[in-house]
């Protein structure tokens, strides 16, 4: 199998390396791609060294099997015809294309299956805080069908990038050295003791894009008209995001009933103790596969309402593990 | 007027301190009581020196116009009748008496006149969360009933107390210099870096005493059947906290209506400009007097729902000044 990564230097592309290897992920060929910044780098990849080449308008992607893209939409836009004109099958971590209607929409313990079909030779990867919430509501929507969500997200610095991430360390690191923060680039303000209700710029909608991507995702991944108002937030942690969710089904379920459901879930590991201090937390869940779940109850103002608490691993199963476990499932269904 | 603070050198009787002589509340004379720990310490107001007394099961009281107590519930239950025995008012920041049906709880924005009638000689201060969301829900719920409300909240460290926020402040310092969080005595869980989505103990609902104290406060200061689901979150933020407020009116409200009685309510400051990237965050709001409400929009999952992120100083607002208020009222009604 001959396997691209497009955008090989940014923190995903950094986990997809991690994630290829550790799944043992059936390659015999790697080519790594990035921009004129990162084009020369070098990465080890199970005991071999690999260059980072410009990626350009040229034959380069010829006789690859899978392109995993994640340098922005623009740049998906920009080379998709160049990446899958011999045939490559890009699975697209950008929002470029998540919402064409020739293009499916994955995760692969919802919709699989919808990766079968793809007329562009294109599957998008939906955004991080959708995937973390559907693998979770996949199985609560196979109890009752799903109707109402409100979502309020607590997300990681590292969401942002590398460089985000970096920064919210300076920031502690300034305000101890100094009391004062010198350095605010990659926010609109202050993140290191605060916390920041806008993630992605603003829609006519008074909602983000990342806000309005979890309404539209969900519906397509789910293949759903649920209805979804979430508000996303930055907070100051490093890695893993949280999610604070309420679902009105079309039957009331037990919390019971939905514990049993969700500790069988595929993806999925409940982590709901809470009288022994036992929950989903960040520090936690970073670096692992699984969704964690926890605090789920009854909803006291609607009873048809369940609410839960989740968090995981953004740059993994929100981003790097889905894209790659779309792959197994398609070399699997080969 | 005789005043008297019990629980003086605790992170809300300090703030009482700073905003009786901000507000130039018209004292004569000062008491301060406080626990074996903390007698003998000596604080300045408006020039004078104060010992904090014992506080204890004597005729201390005598003669106390206003008794503001904020020494924890037990301390609250224990002394109560001590307190008002000679006719002190009691102004209470426990949760001790807040549901008792002869104890008036109130925050002067919504229900000013239910401290006229006390029975006891006691009014309770509503918890932080609560508070700061009934001040923006007020106005609101006179343009149409609001039927149900779902939060989710980012709490800060000093909602724990002034050492909670001194233990925030050293994880991160042991993180530079060592890489690994040490002192970890306050919370369950490091906070530094994390989210802990626990405040309080959990009662039998499996919500927390914090996530119920805004399911029956709220009813109670609205005089409302309104029906509440929260989950309270620690965040590593100093001071103030935030809230993610989804409500559903008897008739559907419009943002832009929201927006125009919210700019006009008094304890309310509509920071509403998410283009520009303005909105309530706490660092802006740490140490100011109104409740920060912005990104107000219309429910995506819900026709007859609004929702909107709000801040507010938990320390003054959310406890020391509401209580302040309370007394100016009565002074004002005399």
């Amino acid at each position: 199998m001959k396997v691209a990564i497009v955008g090989a230097s940014g923190a995903v592309g950094q986990e997809l390396l991690r994630i290829l290897a550790e799944r043992n992920f059936p390659i015999d060929e790697l080519l790594l791609f990035g921009s004129v910044r990162s084009a020369g780098t070098k990465y080890e990849f199970r005991g071999k060294e690999y260059e980072v080449k410009l990626l350009q308008h040229n034959d380069d992607f010829k006789g690859v099997d899978f392109a995993f893209t994640s340098a922005g939409a623009g740049t998906s836009k920009e080379f998709a015809d160049t990446i899958t004109k011999y045939g490559a099958i890009m699975i697209d971590n950008s929002s470029a294309f998540r919402m064409n209607e020739d293009v499916p929409l994955v995760v692969p313990e919802c919709n699989a299956e919808d990766a079968l079909n793809r007329p562009r030779g294109i599957i998008a990867n939906p955004n991080c805080t959708t995937i973390m919430m559907v693998v979770v509501l996949k199985p609560l929507e196979q109890l009752s069908h799903i109707r109402r969500i409100h979502i309020a997200s607590y997300q990681s610095a590292s969401g942002a990038g590398a460089a985000a991430m970096a920064e919210l360390q300076q920031q502690y690191k300034e305000l101890l050295e100094t009391g004062k923060v010198e350095t605010i680039k990659k926010f609109p303000h202050q993140l290191a003791y605060n916390v920041i209700p806008q993630i992605d710029v603003f829609t006519d909608t008074d909602y983000t894009k990342e806000e309005m991507k979890m309404y539209h995702e969900t519906r397509k991944i789910m293949h759903s008209d649920v209805q979804t108002s979430a508000t996303c937030v930055r907070i100051s942690s490093l890695r893993s995001h949280s999610e604070s969710v309420w679902l009105e089904t079309e039957r009331p379920i037990t919390a019971e009933e939905a514990r049993k459901v969700l500790a069988a879930a595929p993806g999925v590991t409940l982590v709901d103790d809470p009288q022994n201090y036992v929950y989903p937390m960040p520090l936690e869940s970073a670096g692992k596969d699984d969704i964690y779940v926890g605090r789920v109850r009854k909803d006291l103002a609607n009873e048809n309402g369940l609410t839960l608490w989740l968090t995981g691993d953004q740059i993994r199963k929100g981003a790097a593990l889905n894209a790659v476990q779309i792959a197994e499932y398609l070399v699997d269904k080969k």
